[in-house]
């Protein structure tokens, strides 16, 4: 077999074997194709596409290509979410350590923000002390012992996905759904998790713009899920404007911290009851969506989540005390506002302008690597389809250095839009595949 | 300005600009875009195409990659010849000592043979000391003093298309109308012949397989010509079968001695005035093609062709007596012939099954750089629309191994049909653009 044969059927719009998958697959982990190969291949796929079950070979043989955990050992269920990436998007933060203090194991691996989209770790990084490097014996240990586990990759998931990833970004082929798809399932797959949580986010400050390319990723990811023998379901989810109000790290902690105490936004709090609950269906700790979400509530309410949540942050070495007066978490020393500039009605927070704010700002980074300032973000005041009054605070703006203040400021301003018509709330959900 | 962004716009099927294209073939001829960039924005052209003004901007930028030769000095036009390459095809040993010895200089740099594809250099160097990798120097004093050169390419010339090529060659990105066009024109301006001829082969033995394919790159190769300020013709000429009766090396170049004493098989002579009249037209030194034809049949009547093919030789140090005494040249030790297994019209000779037949006798190469044997090769005793009668000679095999000559018989077996109806001869032109 060769590869340069293989890149040409793709060309030629033919569908590929599992053999011819696998041998590719090996070929870009073992360095024997050579990654000008493999970028060809990647863009042949991304502009001929791919049938499910050839992204399903696709997604095993990344998921292959290095370690797999088998979390069978710890419990006869683990759960895991997975959200496709956003602004204010805290959910594992509360969703993760609810769902464990219901009894069903989460072990979850997050990432970094990237770009305009926030990422876990940093925001669970606003906790000094708290490790987000934990080995694969430590993640398997801690799982077992406390039912909970939020930390970066363990060891070598899913080698074969990082390569092709970095290849990807710098060739303009990451925007294939079939990639994307592959991408994401080989990791969660990897990661031994038996019943998964899609949560796929769609709108301006999404990776999918519309209905119609999230419903396509979202639906690929569950037949690559059924076909591979994963229990899962994905959710299609709002991400036009930030979730909840906060945006940032320690911010979005503190949101989350609120949350976990029954307080916390409207919006926010539905989405992570309606992710939760779906997780304890797959898990099968409820009945159905309706008992789980009960469950859910009431877990929140009696303080048990709180008191996993701490647990887990103990566990990973992280200073409870942050946690437990979130007022000592870092804070940008300069504070400013965005105002309505005339009457009417929200009619637009463009999430993806507000995550270019909070870059510009140094909540989060444009390469991977580069440093972020925990203490900067924003807090939304109002959201869309609110009535506004000309002078009325929008959002408030939490920096530290007031060149990017202004900066952020004007970014910020081109997301908005004040419209003198009633104009409707946005959805949170858009469906459930 | 990123090689990412240029592969992004490409990908989502946009003309890209002159500057982006300049940018983007400097980055790869200077190695700051990597070749993993440049492969998937090859994939990219293959499948979303080009527009003449992006090939032409392609062509250019690659032309300018490297040096360019400025033949103005020599003469006020040299022209130039390019067949798209095949099986038999001898034409430039004939059409440059021809159309130099009506007093139009020729410069041609030409390629060796690969995979089926016979090569002008490899034909030549069956003269023993003829020599090939003249220097820009001598191929301009050459040039000026006898006003005929054939050599391989001398210097760097169009750079960029040979790093382009040789990725293209590994990652299926070889057959696109727009990059063929491009790697072809760019070596021809950098090479600085003001006129050129472009003998666009099409059929079996050719890259190009339908009239239609041929067409479009004819059409797109003059249209470069002339957005570039190059007097350039192309004829689409038949390859279905190999060309004139003589296919290998020394074998090759005996077919074209016998042509310039005013013998050869029918449709090579045929194909040679055609090509001459053109390249006589567009070098101003006959008024109309058939003022031009005449005067090519003239000039191969009264041997001064032959005169300047022998002048040719010994300038560039090739032993006269081989070609005057072409019985020295090196033959096949083993003779083997194919006959007719029946009675009836040959229908098919095809070139690619003849030439890769060829290859395996060891006049051709798999590989650059590989070593062949000169002296092996076939002789075409009938061409396709003739009456054969079984137990007929059709093609004489002159090999120096059993076990090649085996297998080389078997594949030409493959590449031969006989009918019982009447068959019509194939063209030999199906066209002018």
């Amino acid at each position: 077999m060769r590869a340069v044969d293989i890149i040409i059927r793709k060309r030629d719009k033919k569908e590929l074997t599992k053999a011819e998958i696998e041998f590719f697959i090996q070929g870009v982990t073992q360095n024997t194709i050579p990654d000008y190969q493999a970028s060809a291949w990647a863009m042949a796929v991304l502009l001929n596409g791919m049938t499910a079950q050839e992204t399903t070979h696709l997604t095993l043989a990344m998921a292959n290509s290095g370690d797999i955990l088998d979390l069978s050992k710890i419990a006869p269920i683990v759960v895991d979410k997975h959200s496709s990436g956003g602004v204010g998007d805290k959910t594992s933060l509360v969703v993760a350590p609810l769902v464990a203090a219901c009894g069903l194991p989460v072990g979850k691996m997050s990432g970094r923000g990237l770009g305009f989209s926030g990422g876990t770790l940093d925001k669970m990084e606003s906790i000094p002390g708290y490790r987000v490097d934990l080995s694969e014996d430590e993640f398997m240990q801690q799982l077992r012992q406390i039912g909970i586990v939020l930390t970066g990759q363990t060891g070598d998931l899913a080698p074969a996905d990082g390569i092709l990833y970095a290849l990807r970004d710098v060739t303009g082929t990451v925007p294939s759904i079939p990639l994307i798809a592959s991408s994401i399932m080989s990791k969660k797959i990897a990661a031994g998790a038996q019943a998964i949580v899609l949560d796929v986010k769609l709108g301006y400050g999404a990776f999918m713009k519309d209905l119609e390319h999230a419903k396509q990723l979202a639906t690929l990811m569950v037949e690559i899920g059924n076909l591979s023998g994963r229990k899962v379901r994905a959710l299609l989810s709002d991400m036009n404007q930030p979730l909840g109000k906060a945006v940032g790290n320690a911010i979005e902690l503190k949101e989350a911290i609120e949350t976990l105490h029954d307080g916390g936004p409207h919006d926010f709090r539905e989405h992570c009851f309606t992710v939760a609950a779906h997780m304890l269906v797959l898990g099968e700790k409820a009945a159905n969506l309706d008992a789980a979400r009960k469950l859910a509530e009431e877990t929140i309410r009696d303080g048990k989540a709180w008191e996993k949540f701490a647990q887990l942050v103990k566990a990973q070495k992280g200073d409870l005390s942050f946690i437990e007066n979130p007022d000592q978490l870092p804070s940008g020393s300069i504070e400013d506002m965005v105002m309505a500039e005339q009457d009417g009605y929200l009619s637009m927070l463009n999430a993806q302008m507000i995550g270019e704010a909070a870059v510009i700002l140094g909540a989060g980074r444009e390469k991977k690597g580069a440093a972020i300032d925990l203490g900067v973000g924003f807090h939304l005041e109002h959201k869309v389809g609110e009535q506004v009054a000309k002078g009325d605070v929008l959002i408030k703006i939490f920096a530290n250095e007031r060149d990017k203040l202004s900066a952020a400021k004007a970014k910020l301003m081109e997301g908005i839009a004040i419209q003198s018509e009633k104009c409707a709330q946005l959805p949170l959900f858009y469906g459930v595949i």
